[in-house]
């Protein structure tokens, strides 16, 4: 049927939207792009098919990404996201009035110029000054920026195939870690443990190796499918659950669907990744 | 393509799991009864196209409905399950030594019967002596039987559409009310705030009407689609979060997906949905 539009994962589970109609579709250099508006959570976005955000969920995918770090790191002047070309996350990111400057790097400036045309409620934030927008490989910057290091990063990539492969390797994780003042946080969404449990693990993995600490936290995104979604906080020297008082209640009055219980909730691991984990 | 099962909610979003082959297809009273070998979750049970659990992911679902109860519920002697076809209810609350009697009303003998021969992993507890399989229809149960009041009520059941259309009416909540004791808890499947929120809310508010106290908790059942799912935890008198130690001990080494931090977790609020169940 021609108005759905569905993601299938390994050839084995989809998940679908009853689409009402196409807004933008383009290729670019990296990849497929889509907006289209469905049924269940109005404008839609999807790269080479695979669904990215929508107005109507996406809230759940960005605060998460976002808040655990945001409200535990010691400092937050300075924070780098990779990816991200919807906007969301900056947005999230640039509640903060302690934050002085945000680096978004995304490769693919096509993704930018159509969500700030089409989902203009996700990416409210363009035109705040603390925002400097660099359109590069983020495998590359990371190799190469000479940049005092930040406070945050934020990795909101796509799935490991196509233009997002390199955002998955070890590589990259060094280079975020070079970045990264020692103080800092590296926070990254991981995947889902039922579709893509080897990723998922390597990923949580790789991170311990690098940082020391990695610690994978749960919740859901209705538009990724088969319940359970993760992010990942890998750092040197910060406590997770050690949230700063006064910038939660700040913060809490403006999200949807975080908050400290929220949070504090996210870290529970189901006792079989305990388990994996723990071997 | 024919190799493809969806499920369909509300003609806006879809799931589906690529089949192998289909092992039962048949055609009670109640409803259409299917069987059939996913290629990502192993056996899975549809009824009139529903998802309603697999080998793959059974656990999520039956370990979040019974467990929060059966580990905070003072006395555990006599339980009541109303639904739970597959047998996979019956086998979590019947791994604990201090329960002497479960009651499971069944509408449909024939998905006894399916699930007994095709799904023989899920329900492993049909020979225990403490289970009495009741064929009847749970509405007309809980009207009418004289029984000794139960400690727990465990309502696993379908959506509100088809056979289990009455196991979402004030009525039957009452009738379970009348069936528990004083200090027992009545813990149910309540549906995903995504898909169903209107349905979501009016089962919290009604059992906060009819018990005083119903706290909604939160995971996610992968073959439920679009993320999070809800059960609730209705009662007269007990604290949902006053775990009781040696009980969850003996539980903890038997479950895949629960343990103390989960069920803690599980009762954290989203913002939304906080706001909404406070107005």
């Amino acid at each position: 049927m021609a108005d759905w539009h569905d993601e299938v994962f390994n050839d084995r589970v989809r998940f679908g939207l009853k689409i009402r109609r196409s807004l933008y579709s383009g290729q670019s250099p990296y990849q497929k792009i889509d907006i289209f508006e469905s049924e269940q959570f109005g404008r839609t976005l999807t790269l080479d098919g695979i669904y990215m955000t929508s107005e109507g969920d996406e809230y759940f995918y960005h605060e998460m990404l976002v808040h655990p770090a945001m409200t535990t790191a010691p400092l937050i002047r300075r924070i780098l996201i990779i990816g991200g070309g919807d906007g969301g996350t900056a947005r999230e990111v640039l509640r903060y009035s302690e934050v002085e400057r945000v680096v978004m790097v995304e490769i693919d400036s096509m993704v930018v110029e159509a969500c700030k045309e089409y989902l203009p409620s996700i990416g409210t934030a363009w035109d705040d000054p603390r925002l400097e927008v660099v359109i590069q490989d983020g495998v590359a910057y990371v190799k190469e920026a000479q940049e005092e290091p930040f406070d945050v990063i934020l990795l909101d990539g796509s799935d490991p195939v196509g233009p997002a492969e390199g955002l998955f390797g070890e590589d990259f994780y060094h280079g975020c870690e070079r970045l990264l003042q020692p103080e800092g946080v590296f926070a990254l969404q991981s995947e889902s443990p039922v579709l893509f449990w080897d990723v998922f693990l390597s990923i949580v993995r790789t991170l311990r190796k690098i940082f020391g600490r990695a610690d994978p936290y749960f919740g859901s995104v209705p538009i990724y499918g088969a319940g359970m979604w993760t992010w990942t906080y890998a750092t040197r020297s910060v406590d997770p659950m050690m949230i700063i008082g006064e910038r939660i209640e700040r913060v809490e009055p403006l999200t949807r669907y975080y908050n400290r219980e929220i949070h504090e909730a996210a870290f529970a691991l189901p006792t079989e990744i305990k388990k994996e984990l723990e071997r």
